[in-house]
């Protein structure tokens, strides 16, 4: 079979189990997610020794350390794709719920019922657990999924394909509802984000560039999450006890995530009783400082921040710091340089607080809090797919109502309209 | 200038006039809406001699006359714009609404603020009130506006532009927030949908060619509106009295209108008893039929119907007819020939009705109620910018919910995240 052929079959099965899926009762599609969790444990040897034949091939192809350490699965690892699916499970099913239903002058009543989107296309790079994740949440909202891993991931993602499929096949969905492409060919990716007809959203999972890639080529919406240079700004009315805290919790609670804290912004009224402070404990952390002129008359340490860094997310332990002369170039700063992911402000002042939260244009806005809580567990979703830098469909973290639409539906009794 | 500069100009306007207006007051916001009104009133004589040369030139390159009905504008037309105008600013403002703050386990709380989408670019055909309908909606939810109108009403639109400049200016807020291109070049639009940096969202506005040519094309989100392809499904357990009711009212309210029933399924136990009376109402008004081979068996007046037809939205008082031998057959079809816009189920059995309004795949499903509902104004909305049949962001009519997002605010006092 041709590759287009290949595709064009996946693209319809998914479409069909779509229609199937859409109809199913929260009890099937937990059945199934428990399924695939038994379907899982019982498969564990078979997992590992697939996953064997990846980590071979990916040190034969001398992948480092990190991707390597990204692609194992191990007992603990399994455990937790099953906790997961559990997890998901316990989540209230979004599918069918129908709000603001209001009667109309004209007699009608007119409300909106919660839909899966369809088919849900997932591109993702070496982790074979997201298989899993990403499954897991499009199968509870009522979704079929197509998922693309990674070529250093293929044994393990078949392998977790085959007990994903049992397990839906157990709980009487259709097989097509999960599909793993058993293809490498890179051309397939191209396919699977042009096929409106059969695929009505793209998430891409990984680094900046396969997003942008993606989000360029692809004739599909794409949900996408590309990169988090997030700000917290310390205003003159700050609580310093407080900035210190969310200063450093935003910064080192983790180098690597895209909620990280990636500049700083201090008042200039503030800095010099913060900023040595921070310096210190940024210094005692290894956190490699760069800044503007001001903030480097204050610290030496600091060293000089170029234009480009501004732009910069380093997703490591080093950090761009600017003193400000008030919030307004604080927000212009952000608006500016940030990408509009997350964003903190840390006030004692009502009036600032307020204008902050308005005019700062990110998915997530901070008042007094820590960048760090940017995600979906952290604001009660149970799970995300993702967080999305998008202002169209979902915006910030992405759980399961960010994979349902919304359609209207209208009650009446014999009503016809007049003009 | 070159028009990658130009366009580059109107761009950056836009995105520094959408930072102003994201900020903009409910009451600047309506004052500038009453000063475009003002403006459009003063600017009647211009308004009216603009026009003529449009119409001028229509005539000349031999413009069909539906093409020159909807490209005038007269005193009538602009009263209309003036109304309209007044009517956007007395519908409630959506930007800076929060939802759903709500407490979670880590102290933090999280909630939902709407606000606008930022730039909003329209490429719309003739009719020059759209100019005043796209911006007034755009201006009202604080987004800046980027009009292409069609080169027919190039005159009509420049005027237009004007006044709405004015009143933009009059009230405060930044002249860019809405911009009409000053040219004709049809490079333009393939620009405007390609410059993610500076536009948030394109609203195509016309017939369906159009709309496909720039969701082929564009490199932005698109709101669009394709074809209404609505159907009526008269069930066995319909009452026949509001199934010919509503059976008529779909079809022959107005034709041209994507709301309108395009091909009606009736079960074939009630074919007998409704049939008859439908199709001699329908030759009445002079609609043409076609159907499946069963409803020709029932009235020989029923022409026959291609596999073509089932998928044709005719816009004209032609209907097709097909009797199904259940309410599965009735969703099956739907969903494979329909356009996913409007769909209507006539039954008085409640397990059926709930049923099809939880499986037909459309942006409204009708339970005995007329598809002709579907419409921004009869849902409530006050007005809209069209009618969505995408799945992602907005679906259905949108109005001015539509034209914003939600972004997270995170109000905690000093809180980090521990793990």
């Amino acid at each position: 079979m041709s590759l287009e052929s290949y595709m064009n079959q996946i693209g319809q099965q998914a479409r069909a189990a779509s229609r199937l899926l859409a109809k199913a009762s929260t009890k099937q599609k937990n059945m199934a997610l428990f399924a695939m969790a038994d379907a899982l444990e019982n498969a564990r040897p078979r997992l590992i020794s697939e996953n064997a034949k990846d980590m071979e091939n990916g040190q034969a192809k001398g992948l480092d350390s990190a991707l390597l350490d990204r692609l194992l699965l191990d007992d603990a690892r399994i455990n937790g794709m099953i906790e997961g699916l559990k997890q998901v499970a316990s989540l209230p099913d979004p599918i069918g719920e129908i709000s603001n239903m209001v009667y109309l002058p004209s007699g009608i009543q007119r409300g909106q019922m919660r839909v899966p989107l369809g088919v849900i296309g997932i591109i993702y790079e070496s982790r074979p657990n997201v298989t899993i994740d990403a499954a897991s949440l499009c199968l509870k909202s009522g979704n079929a999924t197509i998922l693309r891993g990674g070529s250093e991931a293929f044994y393990s993602n078949q392998a977790i394909a085959e007990a994903v499929k049992k397990g839906v096949v157990a709980a009487g969905l259709p097989e097509h509802a999960v599909q793993v492409l058993n293809t490498t060919d890179r051309e397939a990716v191209g396919m699977l984000i042009s096929m409106p007809e059969f695929v009505d959203v793209i998430v891409p999972r990984g680094g900046k560039g396969l997003i942008e890639r993606i989000s360029k080529d692809a004739r599909v919406p794409v949900i996408k999450h590309l990169d988090g240079n997030c700000h917290v700004y310390i205003d003159e009315e700050a609580d310093l006890e407080k900035a210190f805290a969310i200063a450093m919790n935003a910064k080192t609670r983790r180098y690597g995530v895209c909620n990280a804290m990636e500049s700083l912004l201090v008042h200039a009224a503030s800095a010099e009783q913060i900023l040595p402070k921070l310096v210190a404990a940024y210094q005692e952390k290894g956190v490699e400082l760069v800044g503007c002129e001001q903030s480097r008359a204050i610290s030496t340490v600091i060293g000089e921040a170029s234009e480009e860094d501004w732009y910069t997310e380093y997703l490591a332990p080093k950090l761009s710091i600017k003193i400000v002369s008030d919030m307004d170039e604080a927000i212009t700063h952000i608006n500016k340089y940030g990408s509009h992911h997350t964003d903190a402000i840390v006030s004692q002042n009502y009036s600032k607080t307020r204008a902050f939260m308005t005019e700062v244009d990110s998915s997530s806005v901070m008042v007094n809090a820590s960048t760090s809580f940017a995600d979906g567990f952290e604001y009660g979703f149970g799970a995300e797919i993702g967080i999305s830098t998008d202002k169209i469909h979902a915006r910030g973290p992405v759980g399961l109502l960010g994979l349902t639409s919304q359609k209207y539906v209208v009650l009446g009794d014999g009503h016809t309209r007049d003009n």
